[in-house]
């Protein structure tokens, strides 16, 4: 979990154990593939909430769901090429106490992010999300704090990204960003095939895939001919600092 | 106004003469410096809803007013290393035929522009603006079908970007664009002093370039160590397309 | 028409000729009560869309109508103590060129007002309320301007008020403003009166002005002690610039 | 064109002639199969904004473009079984004057619909979707008005749906509706094929038919065991009313 | 509190004791009167925070205020035929536990509604709402968690309507559907008489369902001639899922 | 910190120590000068997260930190002509039990406030901002129930602003109010000199200051031919309940 000075790094703040799968997987395969350390928290292993397959099977304890889903997440961030790290909040409800939040601004400064994954800030059907975000952007704040802990090093300004949810509109969400994930799509649907408990979904998010991919083709400049098959949408909290506008 | 095969480009809409320079002027300046040809297109030269203090001088008319005018918007053209071209409109109101739509999507088709700057969507205290955005980004969608002068070669999707209005939380505009503009502010400073008839306006606007230039500053990441003094923030029509979110 | 140099006055615009009574007879009645030269422009007779009983009568021309609208708007002026002028641009769809603007701005140059009645940005039930809103914004604006007519003394920057629409959340109207009306009700309600056409339309808007009421009670501070029956919803498009706070 | 006095009915109003099969297909095939009649308004053929295919075929003039997407949109609204009519008003831009207006209010005069389809309110990608929407709406609306052609039945207040813009988020567009259409999908997925000359769409809007589909089924409540693999999205402009909540 | 297998159900979930009859009285009076057990489950009694007419009688405890209230809320719950049951949770604040949360998310699974009805999702005039809002959410969204009590039924995706709060534009809530109360007026009516401590309100809510009813009548398409004259305004959180848009 | 039964009072909640200084300290001086006795509360001293300047001195303590922020404070609450009071509630996070809400609202009921004055309703840099104002907001219901120490003088319903956050387009803040604070903008800067620990902020608050009296100037009508060259941007939570629109 150590990374060198002048290695890049990304934080992905994801409120159950499969989540930033579907929602990230991409941006994580991708920034990986670039050299960054990301370093994926899940906040839950979604036992309650999003292991109905699991439960199914009948003879099922907490314990065995939470195992479970940990090896599945385990197995898709060694594909993606992230590290991993489970905070066992529980869920359904999702909630976070200060030792959580400052748990996860600890994270926040051993990482030093250069940029932060989490999720939307609104969903009507998981109340778990919207908390989870708030949680990672209440904790960034206090990693930039300089008297929390103080003589620690701070962290800069990280912008953060809102990756996907399942109902795109119904959580006012919107997407300023388009990320290419062409290049790294074959690893994301290896981890997704990981999820064995949500096999229901891998045909869904490959199709969130292609229809953010055409949609990234729509808005390409001229400078960028590239051929786009597959893309995440994400949508920004902080305003982009920059010196070039194309 | 040629320009080679390679030079990249932008095109800023004005809806009047000064328009351009309170509001894109240190974006123009930095684009230029980095080697893109900079079109501005004044739509008209706010000949009656911004020249107040011209027609105070007495014995004026439209004709000297736009006169002056033109002069001045030129010479602060000059000095950012811009092109500018005056559609002579009208203002108060600014009025759009088809007539206009087209020319103005012909200059897209010659310009061929990586990025353009116009105004905000919504602005209750200047009809005149919203209309110049609007039809700006109306006459980029029909430069871009192959249906309008069939042959000739259509535009990509470049970047819209919505420059920052006079009161801009009545206008409902929200930058997601901090516009690092430190290097070439001294440009900007002397463009704005051309325009003799709003003087009102030059420390108002500098106060502006200070205000954005500090959050910019508390927008940054880590990778991004420079120090800004001074920033023009911009509000995004369209989705970035990207493949790295640091 | 003409007022002294010290009255004050206000200015009200109305899509059709009953509008100004339903939403805006209190605010006219109390400004009047209180000195002010209230003057209405309406710029259709509601000919064609909100004279139903009218047509329904038979033998009914568009001009029977129109003079029928005219003599209940003039006797509803004369109630509230307003002038009122017609400019019978005519209705469903009303629509402006740039005459009916100047015409108008010429109004406002006119009365020099301190406030501005009008109607909702939005109102998907009746397309004629946002042209109308938009014009009497327009206008202010050109009005407003030392170029148009130069010479001519240009108006201040009234506040413009937007009046309550027929079903207020359907147009995403919000009132800022509460304006107590009880000691001119029965003024307003005897202007309802004159408006046979639309009888069902009386105790409706007798109910809007009671609910009002109630949230005006609800809303008043400390130094408010009066009793409050009835009132009038308004939204401004300007913030309010004050000296004090309560 | 003519329809018995009982036999429900439905109007879409489509800006270029294939609009209608992307985005409410499976609705007016599953209206048509439940005994609505349909009726397809065009209000143009999307010569030449949605045309490209064509134009790059060569030798191509507006009159052929047009020709072959009017025989296009015939054989889709033939196999959705529908009625079809074209108002040949242009594109990119379009633009309506009053005649356009009246036309299409006669249109609802005549077929006096039970429910409306149309674009969705703002699409920064394509104006003409806006203005088509607005026209269709302004349009519903004289044709309510009594004194509008005095004498003839006017209609009453049928909903207004907004279907599905080509991406959703960026038009702020958000379905308050879901349409079952899976035992319709096949007659869909018919008409899509007519589409020859925008090929590259059929996979997206059968991945738009599916996420849909999916979404419906994760909304239905206990009465509703049916199921869904393909679905619409639609968004509501006007309150629904009713009788029961589920 | 049992129920047939067949029978439909309902679930409300009110802050305060009266809330419902307010606010819901018609739609519980309408569903009762359709056969549904309507299940009414009132978190506080609103003891602090809507007694004051009790308070001001003097010698008052907050038992005593309590055991008022709640008479009056099963006299009215008893008149619309529907059961209650009391949380006893608080008021002046409300505040939710996981207790709390459980309790209401297994009311869920024993009633397995076909709808719920709570209140508005902002109200800053009454914090108690919003909070009542979100626990009823959070706690449906639990109820249909397979891991939450492993074995006993879920629950399906039933619909959920923000029921109209008193000063609705102030709470950003827009009703997207009017429900026809007329034949249950005089229940509501009754009910709402049960209030002896907020005669205040008696006349308030009234006016509140003749305008809404007026509204429901200007919205009524072509297949609904029925008369209204009382009606009942709800914002759905979700999407519906139907086969049918007229 | 008594007042006589007359005089006019106004309450402050700020999250911060220094908070109420950058941006009410004019609206403070205002009303004192105008005979309000102001009373701050301060809820924490930010002592963790606004006084980094402070920690980098070395050698420091949470306590040695708290008493130099108090001192500060003290100093600007005195140059303001405002009493001062503080929670020391602690900051980042800023956390808030029943305990403080009902201490807040204890504060009420003794000031019996004529106007308060608090933060934004949205920060996404600082969550300690929008929690101070849901405090506050809440503090507010809960004195002005009956229920709530029965007995006591419960308040009126004092306007609510919200004054400017840092970054006021992020935090989606909206001013609608501009308070002309020219005549105290020496006091204001006064206070502004005692926060030694955020002297970079001096500047960027002057120029706040600047810009919104720009915008006042812009938005005055006829009768309000004061000079202004520096005001206060306020956002309204409830409506304004007037007799006068001018």
């Amino acid at each position: 979990m150590s990374h060198s000075i002048t290695q890049k790094s990304a934080l992905v703040v994801s409120a159950h154990s499969a989540d930033f799968v579907w929602r990230a997987g991409g941006a994580i395969a991708l920034h990986a593939s670039q050299g960054y350390q990301v370093h994926i928290v899940c906040l839950s292993f979604g036992e309650r909430g999003e292991s109905a397959k699991l439960w199914r099977l009948g003879e099922m304890t907490e314990e065995k769901v939470k195992a479970k889903r940990r090896e599945e997440a385990q197995a898709a961030a060694e594909i993606l090429g992230a590290d991993i790290e489970f905070f066992d909040m529980g869920d359904y409800p999702l909630r976070a106490d200060k030792e959580n939040l400052f748990r996860l601004a600890d994270v926040y400064r051993r990482i030093q992010p250069h940029f932060v994954l989490t999720h939307s800030m609104q969903d009507p059907y998981n109340y778990d999300h919207p908390l989870a975000s708030n949680l990672a952007q209440e904790a960034r704040i206090i990693a930039q704090a300089e008297g929390y802990r103080p003589g620690e090093k701070v962290v800069a300004a990280p912008p953060v990204y809102c990756f996907e949810p399942h109902q795109p509109e119904q959580c006012n969400w919107k997407p300023d960003v388009l990320l290419d994930i062409t290049s790294v799509w074959d690893k994301k649907y290896q981890a997704i095939q990981c999820m064995q408990g949500q096999e229901h979904l891998w045909e869904y998010y490959t199709r969130v895939a292609l229809q953010r991919g055409v949609q990234a083709k729509r808005n390409i400049g001229i400078t960028e001919a590239r051929n786009i098959t597959h893309a995440e949408g994400l949508q920004s909290i902080f305003p982009r600092v920059t010196e070039n506008l194309s």
